[in-house]
Order: structure tokens, then C-alpha cells, then sequence
């Protein structure tokens, strides 16, 4: 029998899960309240149906796809709902946080009587037929939420611990989105010491790949910038305050919040990449 | 003519680089007091002649290649020399330091009657031959420096300020050094967090060239961790603490002095990071 699945929120990664379960037959839930009119719009277009919290409580699996600072605060919304639901609802969260944010979705879920998994999502938002783009989770009911495979997911079980996926979302995270932020960093460092066309040229001499990294990952992050600082600092927190290297993530979460105020601002910092990236 | 070149000290950059030039004919000096025998034979096989400062003075050249943190020390070391001497010998800074420290160097050669260039070696230690290792050039006298082309070196000189160079090689290390301390901060902290494995089979599926880069680039970086210490200092003190991004590169640097202190130490994280890398 198909699934029934329900996905907070519906943003992009949230609507491109549900076109993809959507497509294989499985009914999907959402909330919109509250929602913009492009929110309903996406929704609609991915085959989303709006229902109230009782109902999303009553669905097989509930996703929770939101910004990493709203984690912890959707589980406890919810929390009423699936503690008085009919059904032991598989809450599976998907969001970049650390081991310790899942730990804590986790205790809060364990309250309700609902399952918990933790998954961590590394790709961009899928599309039906697509293969970049995979869950991996992690914890007891793991291999429940592999039942999705059947339903237009990839979903990667692991071995280790409950929070296994998010230490793995972390540690992957960390690199990618650590890498994009060195690139940018030194791109407007190096204009600023009149060593930026020479960099240039030097990189794609003898660092051709990550030449090739920086040209395909900064452009696309300035849009994304506002939700990667969180998220940075999530990795940091994964690091661990007691160590030192932890602060290279808070720095990078730092300059992403720059780059998001320059993106509401005057575009200096993203015309200077630019021009060193497209020229 | 051949040249005379002075090289302090003959470190294996310094004794690579000599290597090159001596095999092509010019005379090179360097200062051999107080170094190990280990040094003494490194600088012999590469034909370095010892010298006391006054003689290293009277060369054409004098190239600094010295640990980050000895550059200024090294010049003043050497400022009295160099303004009793019967010449204008050209010195070229040829160190891992930010653009502030070369300038710092460049106003005590100033006082000297000298000449000063700015360099930033790109590269491994330089064998006969090779063409890996480059030295960026920058200043009114970087032209002069790239005489050095006919004896055995490869000399590039920059357009853009004095400190055109150190600009340069701060913002490629930044890159090529940064990556490799973001690659170890993961993997350590996968490795607590039980993910280490995975993280290895997603990035071997995702980011091959990134894998293979931390395969080529943190082993070897075990053993050079306490002089890349001090120059990703150098890097943070290039970006500016004005700019929060700065932060993670002095991150970077305490990561760097834990894993010197590991090699001298227990060799725990280089045990892990190496099972994680060579497995």
C-alpha cells in the first residue's frame, strides 16, 4: 500500500522530495499555513496537500525539511500532536543540524511515543528519476524509512550511532560548504591585495579542480548564504568548542552572514566574486 | 656572468632551490653556523658555499627563505651588512608572510641602501629540472630578480603593488592550506561523531578530486604542521581581523600546532587521520 508522507516545510528541498514520492504514488501532506502564495504555488506543482497538525501526526512518515535553526522548534509544535495521534508515526529529521540538535529532536519526539530517525540529505533538491541526491539515516528504525526507496527516495542506511546521518551531513557539509567559504574568503582578500588575476591564473595552472569547485559552488551560495551561516555554526558545534580548529566553522558561518547582508545590500562582495569567478 | 646568490638558510626549500641554480653555474652562498651536520650536508650536496654575513652581502642576490615567523628577524639580522657593503645587492624576500610583514621587511632593507623585491614561492622544493616551483615576483625591482630565469629558476614578476607577491602566496596557501586543515578538522571529528566511513564512501562517490586531494595533501602535511602554524597566522593577519573570515584561518593555525604536537606527541590524530586516508 502507498505511504502516506508528510513534509515540513515545503521550500525547495521540501517540494522536491515530495515530486519525487509524489510521482511514485505515495500521498503527501504539508502545512501551509502561514505559507507565502509561492510556497502554495511550489506545493501545489509538487503535489502537496495542505493539512492541520493532527493530520500530518497521522501520516506514516513525517520529514521535517526546515533552516537549521528551526529544527528544534518544529519537533516541539508537533510534539502535542503526535503524542495524541492513533499511530506510532516514524518522525524522520532531515535538516543539517549536529549530533546534539538530532539528540535533542530525538528526546523530544521519544516523549510522544512516536519513532525517531535521524537522516542527513546530501544533494540538491531531486527531482522524480534523479540520482544525486540522498538520505542517509540512521538509528533503530532506519530500515522503516528505507521502505521510501520504493517510493522515489534514496534513502542509505548506516551503521553507528542514533545520530550517525547528522555527524555524516556535518563532516560533509564541513568540507563542501567550509571550501566554498575559504574560496570566497580568499578571492576578496587577494582583490584587496592586487593579487586577484594572478590567483586566478596560478589556480588554474596548478589547482585546476578547484578552480572548477569555486566557479560552480560560490554563485550559486549567495542565495543561500542566510541559511548556510546557521548551519556552519551547527558544524562548529559537531566540531566541539574543545577544539580549536571548531572556530574555523564559526568564522565561515561569520562570513556568510556577510555575504547574506551584501545580497540584501549593496552587492559589493558578490560583484567582486563575480568578476573574479565569470571573468 | 654567472651570479652570486646568497640563500639563508639552507632548509630544504633553500637547498632546492640552490640546487637549481648551482647546476646551471652560479656561485651560491649561505650561512652554515650553528646549523646540524644534517644541514651541513643538505647544503654541501647542493653546492652551497658557507659565508659569514658580510661576504653573503656582497652577493648579487639575496634570497630569504626562512620559517614565517623568522623573516623580519632575519632581515635585521643582516641590515648591517648589508648597508656596510660595498654594493646594492638585491634582496628578495622570498617568505610565507602576509603582505604587512614583507613590507615591514622591505622598509628595514630600505634603510640599508639595498634593494628589495618580494617573492612568493608557489611549489615543493625545486629539484634540476623540475618546473613545478615558481617564485612570483613583485616590486620596482622584480625584473632584475628574473635574471635568475637563465640560472636554473622560474621567475614570474607580477603587475600590482610592492607586496604583490606575498599577496599571492598568502591567498593560494590560504586555499591549498586551509582545505587541508578543513579535510582534517572533518575526518577527526567524523571519527568521533561515527561517521568517518561514510563520510569516505560519499566523498569517493561526490567529490573524488577532493578525496584524492586529502589523500596527496594531509600525510605530508604531518610533519610540516609547525611552520604551517605560524603561516596560516600569517594568512589571517593578510585577510585582516576587520574581516571575520579572518578567524578561520587562525583556527586553522592551532589546528596545525595540535597535530605538530601530536607528531612529537602520542600520534593519536595522525593515526586516525591516516587509517582514514590510507585504509
Amino acid at each position: 500500500m502507498s505511504p502516506t508522507v508528510a513534509i515540513v516545510a515545503p521550500g525547495s528541498m521540501g517540494a522536491g522530495v515530495a515530486s519525487c514520492l509524489n510521482a511514485k504514488g505515495a500521498t503527501v501532506l504539508t502545512s501551509l499555513g502561514g505559507r507565502s502564495p509561492a510556497s502554495r504555488q511550489r506545493a501545489a506543482a509538487a503535489g502537496m496537500r495542505d493539512a492541520g497538525d493532527n493530520a500530518l501526526a497521522e501520516a506514516d512518515f513525517l520529514l521535517s525539511i526546515v533552516p537549521p535553526a528551526e529544527a528544534v522548534a518544529l519537533a516541539q509544535r508537533l510534539a502535542p500532536a503526535l503524542a495524541a495521534g492513533s499511530r506510532r508515526t516514524i518522525f524522520v529529521d532531515c535538516n543539517a543540524v549536529s549530533p546534539t540538535t538530532a539528540q535533542a529532536v530525538a528526546d523530544i519526539i521519544a516523549t510522544t511515543g512516536c519513532r525517531f530517525v535521524d537522516a542527513g540529505i546530501i544533494g540538491p533538491p531531486p527531482r522524480p528519476g534523479s540520482t544525486a541526491t540522498k538520505f542517509y539515516a540512521s538509528g533503530d528504525r532506519a530500515s522503516a524509512f528505507s521502505a521510501l526507496n520504493e517510493f522515489g527516495l534514496i534513502v542509505r542506511v548506516l551503521d553507528g550511532p542514533l545520530t550517525a546521518a547528522s555527524a555524516l551531513k556535518m563532516s560533509y557539509a564541513g568540507i563542501t560548504k567550509g571550501l566554498t567559504a575559504l574560496g570566497a574568503a580568499m578571492v576578496l582578500a587577494s582583490e584587496r591585495g592586487g593579487s586577484a588575476q594572478a590567483l586566478k591564473a596560478e589556480l588554474a595552472e596548478s589547482q585546476p579542480e578547484l578552480l572548477r569547485f569555486f566557479e560552480r559552488m560560490v554563485p550559486p551560495m549567495y542565495g543561500k548564504a542566510y541559511r548556510w551561516g546557521p548551519e556552519l555554526d551547527e558544524i562548529a558545534n559537531f566540531v566541539g568548542t574543545e577544539h580549536p580548529e571548531s572556530a574555523m566553522f564559526n568564522a565561515a558561518a561569520r562570513l556568510y552572514e556577510e555575504i547574506a547582508a551584501d545580497v540584501a545590500g549593496d552587492n559589493r562582495k558578490t560583484a567582486i566574486l563575480d568578476s573574479f569567478l565569470k571573468q
